[in-house]
């Protein structure tokens, strides 16, 4: 195995950083205009990212950037990291007055549009914190559909390899292929948020607080400006706003710029995508019968509330727009199971992602049919494709790996005191990035700020492993990854 | 494929429920032993069931008996539950008044050696009644081991097929081998029984208590013959008997037979039970050192307590020596997660089951491997075998079901009105076949008596899935498998 240097991944990390430091200032702006002196926190933070940024890049510099496998897992964790550590000082230098631990939870669960906040009293906050919280999820939301398009697929990270492109396997198609379709999904994604921000400025937000909900959005966030979420505007047709451009975010990305090359059948003939929307309808229907049934709700009223929250968790959002830990024990658990569900993979979505469910429930069929007559050949397919044993063992793995790291975080939460309910919700919500937990303390009507530091940082970790599909990182703590 | 009948599976189904006939008379001669009149219902349901099964016999006669795997499959399920059906009647004609739902549950409790029960005032209950609980687990004990011997490697259950013997692919020579060995594993059993009964009476118990607290703990079952399970006896003496034989019948019956041949190093050379040994002792160092500490316990009384309570979940006993949720929440995260974990394969233990553990660890560490270096080789292995892409996907697809099944039944319970905690601990419990829940419902100081039918008869159905390992059941849900 080839020896590895470090450079060329903090030469990205450099580049990364300086782009950070500059959206920092934004904000910084918005605070100069509404004349709110946390302007200066946000000016010394960005000039301080910038300059730590130019030092990567100045002390990294070389003639030609090539990454290798281990190289790019290093740029992967390192980056993400790092870009979090440095989001959390405005944050920190800000007049909220919070410790730098309550900072960089809330800069990582930002970035990894997991939308858990330890801040209270949004609706008097600063409007630059919560630009720059909204600014936060927006970035980490197009870097998750940039990384799920080039990076997991070559890393052959929990069956992404599925999703590889033709004929990618070197590195240099991979970064052509990646040139042409970043900008055409950056742009998909700039056209969703300002059509987001309309829908929502008629629904009746102020543009501000459009803007900001509307990036919380299609990033499947959960970011808000008010305390009370979605709540705060009492509005069905911001729910519904919201429901379909939750469920936007949560498609493949790559998708809608097959329909904007005039190819629409693509989306609805995506089985990843009909499944998705099959999901969120059933359920919804099922459970907004359930409410009518059993507690008389308002038919309309009962499908917008849960169609509104069982997107909102099954597309890792977590916007509430009430309580529906309320509406009983069945409620509960039915949005605890949603928790790890998620969205399609290529999207700003956490969670199991709807393909591994379908590959599971294809090679369990397969599994059972073999055990009937274990002669007959039966190859699962997914789509057009052949399941391979690679990809298939790679799925059933992330399911393993998944539940070991949900459970191992319950027990350390448990641990440092944490209530049975709190540990184990907020353990889910962290690993598939959604947002509100259960229970009193981080349920939906609450917040993340009473905990321990040692859970924050452990649910920071936990965010992180979600978000980055846990192999990126969990092949770092492997001693022969070091190996040279 | 042939087209198969059913007569070769009814066939055995008879003699079993004979057997079980028989065995009925044991528990009715105690009761005009003790002068009790429920001594009737036991006559009465015994003769009833004897009938029963010498019509299946009678009505499925065939020159010579032979079974196909879907046949084998059929005689497996049908058995066990027309066996728990049968088992039912004494409960049911007893004087406990209880309802069929309740027996059945009480009986396929037993008989999974789950050790869930509906029963209160079992200090005052009849003691054929009790003999009877002890007795179903016992039969259910020496039924899972023989399944586990003959029959699931056979059926390629879950990964199973590890442990299939060398060459023993044709039925022949399966037949022959667990001729043999079967009667080896029932002289181990009843031995273990005995010796576990002498130590019982040694600690106190009367001979009643101890021959029924015997057969309770080598079945890995968990009734008792009081309320307060073993806190009844207040003896660390009796408490470390039950560890004992509790983790011996959590151990792989077939390394006895050959212990008994002379080969004593195959007991602590093999894996499983070296991983088994080293687990228990390691959560009931760390958990007693923890009470200690935290809560200023004795340090033998929290070894004692930890260590017993601790072998009790993972053996999936259930008894109870004092709840243990009363220990704070790290104490009933950590019981939860130990409700999944289970002994040793070719037990009379449930859950998960250790091996799987192993292979899934293996399966892990081979898949970062090659996340690392995709083109290393890297074949994991499992003792002195290679893991082949069969047995590595049987246990992750075990794994998934497992999850999956007790996501289904939590919902379920959810939706029949049972709290969150209640649902998905009963879910665990019985999935796992270990008795006790969390929560004030069905924890360790509780009972099942007052959930409601449809509870009881999801956490029974899951209690036989659990216990057969899911596939034998499941393939019969196949449109495939009755497709002639």
């Amino acid at each position: 195995m080839r020896s590895f240097s470090l450079k060329p991944a903090l030469y990205v990390v450099g580049m990364l950083i300086v782009v950070l430091g500059v959206f920092m200032l934004v904000p910084g702006f918005v605070d100069v205009a509404a004349g709110d002196s946390d302007w200066r926190g946000f000016f010394i933070a960005g000039a301080g990212t910038s300059i730590v940024g130019l030092l990567f890049l100045l002390a990294n510099r070389e003639e030609r950037i090539t990454l290798n496998r281990r190289q790019a897992f290093v740029l992967t964790v390192l980056s993400w990291l790092l870009v979090a550590a440095c989001s959390a000082v405005p944050f920190f230098f800000s007049r909220l007055n919070i410790s730098y631990t309550d900072a960089f939870f809330e800069a990582i669960s930002g970035l990894t549009t997991t939308g858990s906040t330890v801040l209270t009293g949004l609706d008097t906050a600063p409007p630059g914190i919560l630009l720059w919280r909204s600014l936060l999820h927006w970035l980490g939301g197009v870097g998750i559909v940039m990384m799920a398009l080039a990076l997991l697929p070559f890393l052959r990270v929990g069956g992404m390899q599925l999703f590889r492109m033709e004929s990618s396997d070197t590195q240099e198609k991979v970064v052509a292929r990646v040139n042409q379709l970043g900008l055409g999904v950056v742009a998909v994604y700039v056209v969703m948020t300002i059509l987001c921000t309309l829908a929502y400025v008629i629904g009746g937000m102020t543009v501000f607080e459009a803007v900001n909900h509307a990036m919380a959005t299609v990033s499947t966030g959960g970011y808000s400006t008010s305390d009370q979420s979605m709540g705060h505007f009492d509005s069905k047709f911001i729910l519904w706003v919201a429901i379909i451009f939750m469920g936007l975010g949560s498609l493949p990305f790559t998708l809608y710029l097959q329909v904007a090359r005039g190819n629409v059948s693509a989306l609805y003939r995506n089985i990843q995508v009909r499944s998705f929307v099959a999901f969120i309808s059933i359920v919804s229907v099922l459970m907004a019968y359930w409410l009518w049934w059993t507690r008389g709700m308002e038919p309309f009223d009962a499908l917008t509330h849960v169609a509104f929250n069982v997107m909102s968790v099954v597309s890792t959002t977590g916007f509430a727009s009430l309580d529906y830990t309320l509406w009983g024990p069945l409620a509960v658990a039915s949005f605890f199971a949603l928790t790890f569900v998620g969205g399609c993979t290529g999207s700003t979505a956490g969670g199991i992602k709807i393909f591994r469910f379908q590959i599971a429930w294809r090679l369990y069929r397969t599994h059972i049919h073999r055990l009937i007559s274990p002669n007959v050949v039966d190859v699962p397919r997914y789509g057009d494709r052949k399941l391979d044993v690679d990809v298939g063992g790679s799925v059933l793995i992330f399911f393993f790996v998944y539940i070991g790291t949900v459970g191992v975080i319950t027990l350390f939460l448990a641990l440092v005191g944490l209530d049975w309910v709190t540990a184990v919700s907020g353990a889910a919500t962290a690993v598939g990035n959604v947002g509100p937990g259960l229970g009193d303390v981080i349920g939906p009507a609450g917040n993340f700020k009473t905990l321990p530091d040692a859970a924050k940082w452990a649910l920071a970790l936990g965010m992180l492993l979600g978000r980055l599909e846990f192999f990126t990182v969990l092949v770092l703590a492997m001693p022969r990854f070091w190996r040279t």
